[in-house]
């Protein structure tokens, strides 16, 4: 008998059928057993009846054994139906179980609430969860999605490097690389200068990148691994270009995801994102006076908080622009809007940044100044600069922090809960051994 | 006046329009010029006749400049017309030219066949050559193509981590990075032991992943950076349930590659790859009988063309599958099918391996020993055993280059052509300083 997936049971009541997976949960009444099977496609259940020579097998199979089932798709009694629940109406008969792979004792229950350092020491089990599968379901149609609506406004995905050959940004703490012959190589810490030479080649690109952040950093909102959805976009007016397509993007890919996953929306207790008609533009002074408190050159925590709560109480959006920072702030390839404010803007979501971009310098005469001026040596960008030096068109473009979009969607506590396999100070899959200093 | 796209121009004959874009030819005949403009649609012909305003601007547009132009779209005479060319039947007729960005001397011309090296130390530049905007262009449908017909297969993608606790697998030479407290982390040499643990998740799950080889090869086969399309799926009966997926996935992406880019075939003057009725499935000693040589452990590269040869010629397919490799030669989870010989295959494409994959062992005694047996330490897999130990289904999967999936599509001479941004032993972007020893 071929294998029929749990999420297409419901076509085929009063049918014997074969599925196959995991045992989600094993009530055992003695003379019943009662089951959860859960599959990729969804979650049903089943019971063995007094008598059944599937009996004694389904004592043994105990949660997490790995089983194909026979059984009869049966229709509920109306009472005992489910509406809300998946194959709620529905309940499989089992005839057979075949053990395909066993399962130890469980180290806990697996959907119980275990604090954040447990939950990662036992990360192939509790990805298992239906918080974490949810979350990281929610994450794959972030990343289709994201990536669907860049390409319908017109950009290619290139491939950006991991490996570089120096720390040309500076400032960002970077992880050094043993490179051939001694050499040193390093980790990226942002696909940007690859971004802005293939403007020049594609006119507009994106790339889903890694990069690599070895700040001494152990907060919520920081991972020492991320993954980044750039793009980058040439012959744009202003900043404001880069604006409406990045609105675009995220409008979008919200859309598919309340489309998609209203079911995990309900189980987080949480509002899909608020979108209101247009994401709010503020410049950063505006801000600060909205809030009523004293112009600064950035955003607290608190001020982006508080501007965050504003926006969906006015504009009814959880997105809010935030413009025109000082320019001294910002990276050395941002472009000027007028005296000391740049065309580098924020996205914040939820009261968190998700998002930085800018229009960036694409003249070669400034961008060689722009750098002298911040005494960095422009030698050690001649590989970058020939991108200016053979004609860079008007451009911007800016960065999405896949983990925190996604934080930020499930309203999540911790950045580390939205990165499968979270790498900080303390942990790469395990914890390191030395302690914090 | 809002800019419309080069590729686009067909639809507004007669009209006045304006474009944006980079001057790739010009002609300058004195009284007249004559341009290619270039934008990410396409290329379009420009004239600037003689005494009109554009003149003077036009003559300081030089190539690469990059520009906006006003011009008539004009019908040209059918004797002048080309029907091969994209937008060979009209001609712009300029009347104003604007400079967004000028381009200093070229180093050389932009389509001039130079050595491999001057063109990797001029990247930014030569990336911007018809040939490498083809390759690029053809390799952003590859992901794109590829994702989906996964996506269609029920996989989840997942994002797998770049930087890993210790060297698990062995063997792969592997790069060595500076973490926190001095201790030692290290570059992924595949996404494999993870993307078994999402197995238990998702069941069915795919990532387009990071990996990096430190060996000190310097061949025509080989990057030190490169990304692997890898996917795994549980509840399969054998290898032939990923041979099976993995032959849709090629299939998908080559129909797709060919319908969207059959210009650039023309242009790489090659064959849309053959893809016969199926991919011809032998033995490793079937293939050793076929091409009449003694039996061996492995194919050597002059035996993975001769095979592919065959291949094509008997099956009209430039793919074909080499199953049945001995145990030893294939990495620790790999199941063995019956006495010395494994569930692993290989699949060759014009001449070359772009895929690696297998059954693994689902069973975490079974695996446990296979570790023990090649003189590993159990307990640097306990993470990954996790999975093992709370129930794993049968399961496969399997590992595409992208990089030597595309240099083959376009019957490339080296790989590195593939990567936009190449690292190998000598060089990352520009020529590291030390030579080969």
């Amino acid at each position: 008998m071929d294998r029929i997936l749990i999420g297409e049971l419901g076509q085929h009541v009063g049918e014997t059928v074969l599925i196959s997976g995991w045992v989600d949960v094993r009530r055992d009444q003695g003379k019943m057993v009662f089951f959860d099977f859960r599959d990729r496609s969804g979650v049903v259940q089943g019971v063995v009846l007094p008598g059944s020579e599937a009996l004694e097998t389904a004592k043994e199979a105990r949660q997490e054994f790995v089983v194909s089932v026979t059984g009869i798709v049966n229709k509920r009694p109306e009472k005992n139906a489910q509406a809300e629940k998946q194959n709620g109406d529905i309940e499989l008969e089992v005839t057979g179980v075949e053990i395909l792979a066993k399962a130890q004792e469980l180290p806990f229950e697996k959907d119980t609430e275990i604090n954040i350092d447990t939950r990662f020491d036992y990360r192939p089990f509790t990805l298992r969860s239906e918080r974490d599968r949810d979350i990281f379901t929610v994450q794959a149609t972030i990343l289709d999605a994201y990536r669907a609506s860049l390409k319908r406004q017109g950009m290619t995905e290139f491939v950006a490097p991991a490996l570089v050959g120096g720390d040309a940004e500076g400032g960002a703490a970077v992880f050094k690389v043993g490179y051939y012959y001694d050499q040193t190589a390093y980790l990226a810490t942002s696909p940007q200068l690859y971004k802005q030479i293939m403007v020049g080649v594609f006119e507009r690109v994106f790339t889903i990148a890694k990069i690599f952040r070895a700040e001494k950093s152990a907060t919520t909102r920081h991972l020492a691994e991320l993954t980044q959805m750039d793009f980058e976009m040439g012959f744009i007016k202003d900043e404001f270009d880069v604006i409406a397509a990045l609105e675009t993007a995220i409008r979008d890919t919200v859309t598919e995801v309340a489309k998609q996953h209203a079911d995990i929306f309900k189980r987080f207790k949480i509002d899909v994102p608020h979108l209101g008609t247009k994401f709010p533009i503020l410049t950063l002074s505006e801000a600060h006076a909205t809030l009523g408190v004293p112009a600064e050159d950035d955003m607290t925590p608190e001020h982006e908080r508080a501007i965050c709560e504003w926006a969906l109480k006015e504009h009814d959006s959880d997105f809010v622009f935030i413009t025109r920072f000082p320019t001294a702030a910002r990276a050395f390839y941002t472009k000027t809007a007028e005296g000391k404010l740049s065309r580098g803007f924020d996205l914040l979501f939820r009261g968190l940044e998700i998002n930085s971009g800018a229009q960036r310098i694409h003249d070669y005469d400034e961008m060689v100044q722009r750098i002298e001026e911040r005494d960095m040596d422009a030698s050690k960008f001649a590989f970058y600069l020939q991108a200016f030096k053979y004609g860079m068109p008007p451009h911007g473009g800016c960065s999405t922090g896949l983990e925190r979009f996604t934080m930020k969607m499930l309203d999540l506590p911790n950045v580390k809960e939205a990165s499968a396999f979270p790498r900080d100070m303390n942990r790469i899959d395990i914890l390191l051994s030395k302690p914090i200093d």
